[in-house]
């Protein structure tokens, strides 16, 4: 089946995303038509788990879908995958009934989910949450105010990561219908990149759901279970890019004509060549693999818990942290291989530069990345290989 | 003098470029008003010659001043210093004629001057180039198509390259007037950065212009020459862009919080500031050694022979590579450090990132120029230091 | 079985290798006394396939077995895994004869082969060959000089890469006995790392061996097929010193004062080794991945001729480049990473920077494998991903 | 006067440099005897003023000596000018009978001077110095051990770091005879690169000397004013050893066969070596401008209370950061560019790349100057350029 949906996905990236690019690089009104056309394909959310009615494509086999998506657009894949943060943390910590009522209807009809955590002083350190979800009787009450989150406007429910009283750990996450009153879209963020997607900053004011809502364990921790997977799925979109940019190369390469032959007989341009197709093949790897890694918890036993256990997998890290950075050495080279040309509107490599660079930045920098990775993966003698 | 220009500069860009980044990066009609201003305070062409009645900045010096500008905007400052290649060439290789024509006027009242080397295929192998200079009478007859060529639209005068029976080298530099009947601007180019200059395709159709405005040399030889002072000032605007972000950089890292204090007092930010501090004092050394180069022949007794004899200057190529190279890598850095806000049209770092890239772009990629580097300055045993 | 080799592999690392750097990193006399008890705990050629009696670890697992042996030591590795090429080849190419004759035995009792492959004017194009193998009746005559073959002087059986009428190739790979007369070796290499190892120049005169010793196949396909194995092999070796180098920097950062505290809680350090830890588990994901691929080949239906189809493995090259070009950086930042200290005898990273070197030069540096990235697996699009 | 030096020199180092690497690579015993025909030659210490008596090579011009130097060989390079650190000491904050009684004689006849800083604890941190000098009666006794020294064996005199409760500062910087009782050299080190220089680690056991030993100043202080001209001239070494990679591999491309011609029509060789070209450039401007500021200084009114006003300068930190780095770029490059002879000893790439190594280490890492380089240069916004 995996196979069917990668060639349906394959299809539809260059029939409708590949010749786009213009209209898929404007901040268009969300959501986009395609989107729509998409989940009518029945390739919409393709990890659902089959008890839930969806495909069950493991997150291994999602790599090369969303590799494809991103060859035709990085915005679009971003906008189709990221909801796999929200239904995992359902589909692992929420009740039957969230599930029913959220993840069913997702894995028939499509739609969108949305993962609300970053705060303007709660990016880098999740601890300084402020927005609060307090308990009111059978309700808890949502207030405050989140920065970057993608889908949220048109999302069908949202995870939003909150401040409590009542969860032992602090904070909880907690699903919130998007119609729930008391929720307000502050803005869109005129992103750099991605510019097929969406990206709000959103307010809650009493906003206030029952409080089954919550889902069941220590909110951050529940976080960053749900990271994991798009983690593994934002380094993906790197190779989608660099492939893209491979392929536009040699496409120039053939034409541009060098020393009474043409750009693509000359050695430096197949030195260049040679080592991105060596980066593209090892980001696939790495991404593989680390699916491979989240996959072989997911189909275990207790999902939950093991997944609670392991909290931020070294392997989602580590092909994150790559790719970003490998995607960026092969974006840089692309970027100076179109000659004068590259630098205007008549080329997509700039916008593919910019798509790129977003693998580096969202859900974690670096830096907060590299030091997970020393104190979660490297300190600990027993956790090194 | 000099010090008086860099300090006027300095208030120039402080007061007009600094805070107008989104107007400045919004490929406004050219000439921007503010261009005006730059000449009626008497800073316009601040290089030529006292002789021409100008203030005889040396390229040494010009090199802060472009980084002065290049830190209000690299796109300014590139349309400000860019008329130095087809001054210099007017200057070297002019009639006293032609000098009193263009440069004096230029020296008085400002204005621009521009430079028409690239085709469309004739990029980096400049010995392609179509257009024609036919000699009829007294007249030449330029025809063909300039591919990249900044201030065109609203230059004084254009030095155009074009294949030459006339010259024993095959090829001749000619100074065309703007007004000159024939010469018709295809296009502005939507450049990726740089969007407050203008880069312009341009035709020539039945172009005129006296046998007396062909420049006195072989016409690519004059223009590698023209090429050398406008590296080093390419190379500049690296210098100030990457100023720039390192002071954005500090100005965020000030009011980030981060555990318990500031990312200003976070060990990895002062680490990779340390560095970029280190990349600026190593890029504007770099290129006050390749002014003061330049200048020793400019001021010596027969600049324009001198400057034919040694063609490119490796100073000059040094200048551009390197700079080039340390830019990315400030721009790249800087590109991670400022999360997701970074990601946005809320901070500068994406405009200063599509800024800098140009640097290794314009006036020769890193791969025509390394193969310059190794045939003229490296093979040659007598030429290695 | 193949976790109880990679168990007593470690053990055997951990106890003859770690603490024994001065002694192996000394040139001694070949073999080493401990390649024998190696072989004694049945451990060697650990490759070979079950019916030839061997254990038959596949080669995505013999990644782990070379990490743990090159943890210890690179050159012991090296020693003990560079037979895998002589080995593959008599395997696949080779009569029902000559692997009973050669690879039997050496799964039975141990034992070294050795690929001469190398020449003094053919090193990274081995189609300038000139070691001759010239028909005599029912003997092949080998003659000429080999410059870069390991084992050779203690090997069991050579696998020599020859000029050769007979073959419609032009070149053929034959299988030599160590003991035939007209085999000398000419000198050991003084290598700069892997000093536990041995490397010779050697040469033929007048050596005769069997008709029926050709493999079957053109000699230098059989060459690139026996690359494959090694060059994973190879790339394996980059994660074992990497490991290596982590946990020397830890252990050194444990007890190295720092500003009131040590090394190891400095925000700086943990950033190094958090991009170190990342490396290793790319570099661990895409030796696994490749050698993976090289057993789905392996473990098919026609071996031989699928290998001669494929030629020189996509995977495999880049599994060698990566981890050679990831492996340097972890050295060059181990390098740094142990003050004064590190730059004398007394600390092992000296050894450890030698040592990771020879992983981009050995079997194909870098430049040559580019290029033939790009020929093979960039240029022809259905070969693309 | 100092382009006779420079000639002298450069003929110094083809004739008994260049071709003895083998023998300079091997840690022969101190002092080797052509440092005492460098002195002959009358070159020794020739930075040292002529009013002390010296040739007054001021440190823009030490530049290129040392380059020449390295050239040869970075041990002797560094041998040679290493004693600067001390002679700067003692020049700018020693009484007139210091000066005579040490520098006069070094001018006139060579000898070597020495510095003592680090120490097993006190290594990137010099304020955890545990030696101590303490006054008894006329006289100031030192006991403690340091760690990293060079030329203190065979030096005439030493300039030893204390912990002092005389000095307001707490430290102290004291010239000690080398022939005072109470020194012990404990050993020399086994360097990995440099083996034509001796480092030593020595203990003082109740040395005692008199009170006027004592340099003027904060110990700290003086020893970082020491640091600038040393670190430049450490950067310097950095320009010859690139320069002899670049000219090794040149004489290497010229016979190295490949595809029907050499290497040297490579243009993957040539770009690779125009990069090369372009680092030396860069490196040589950049140490010649960090001499230049020095010299500045030094050639000022007060150079002593100046320096000790500037403590360590931005220059000098820059000079040794970037051809440290850049430095191991070429090193890098260089090492895979010899094919497998390149890992062998039959080149000398092993050797120039742990000669390269030591640039980034000696004197400072680059983790403790980049700190530096933050908090003194670039944090204190009045210091930004």
């Amino acid at each position: 089946m995996t196979d069917d949906v990668l060639k349906q996905v394959r299809e539809f990236a260059r029939d409708r995303l590949v010749g786009a690019t213009g209209e898929l690089d404007a901040l268009g009104d969300m959501p986009l038509p395609l989107y729509q056309d998409f989940a009518k394909a029945g390739l919409a959310n393709w990890w659902l788990s089959p008890e839930l009615g969806g495909r069950g494509v493991p997150l291994e086999e999602s790599v090369d879908i969303v590799s494809e998506l991103s060859y035709g657009d990085a915005g679009v894949a971003f906008t189709l995958f990221i909801s796999i943060m929200a239904t995992n943390m359902v589909w692992l910590y929420g009740s039957e009934d969230l599930k029913r009522r959220y993840l069913v209807p997702m894995a028939e009809r499509g739609g969108f989910g949305a993962t609300l955590g970053s705060e303007e002083d709660a990016g880098s350190e999740l601890g300084r949450t402020a927005t609060t979800a307090v308990r009111d009787g059978a309700e808890l009450v949502l207030d405050g105010e989140k920065w970057f989150s993608t889908n949220t406007d048109f999302a069908d429910f949202l995870v939003v990561i909150a401040k409590s009283a009542e969860n032992p750990s602090g904070h909880v996450a907690v699903v919130v219908d998007r119609d729930t009153p008391g929720i307000r879209v502050v803005r869109r963020w005129d992103v750099v990149g991605l510019r097929a997607s969406g990206t709000y900053q959103v307010s809650f004011d009493n906003c206030r759901v029952p409080v089954a809502n919550a889902l069941n364990g220590p909110g951050l921790r529940v976080l960053e279970v749900g990271l994991n997977a798009s983690r593994v799925l934002i380094a993906s979109t790197a190779i989608g890019v660099a492939r893209r940019i491979r392929d536009l190369a040699i496409d120039y390469a053939k034409t541009k004509p060098l020393r009474g032959s043409t750009l693509l007989n000359n050695a430096v341009f197949a030195a260049k060549m040679g080592q991105v197709e060596m980066s593209i093949g090892v980001m696939r790897n790495q991404c593989a693999a680390s699916g491979r890694d989240f996959d072989s918890i997911a189909l275990g036993a207790s999902p939950g818990a093991e997944f609670l256990r392991q909290g931020t997998l070294k392997s989602a890290l580590t092909a994150k942290m790559f790719t970003g950075q490998a995607g960026w050495q092969v974006a840089s080279v692309g970027s100076e291989m179109f000659g004068a040309l590259g630098y205007t509107g008549d080329s997509h490599i700039g916008k593919l530069v910019r798509d790129m660079r977003y693998v580096s930045i969202v859900e974690g920098g670096d830096d907060v990345l590299r030091d997970l990775m020393f104190n979660r993966h490297t300190l600990p003698e027993a956790k090194r290989h």
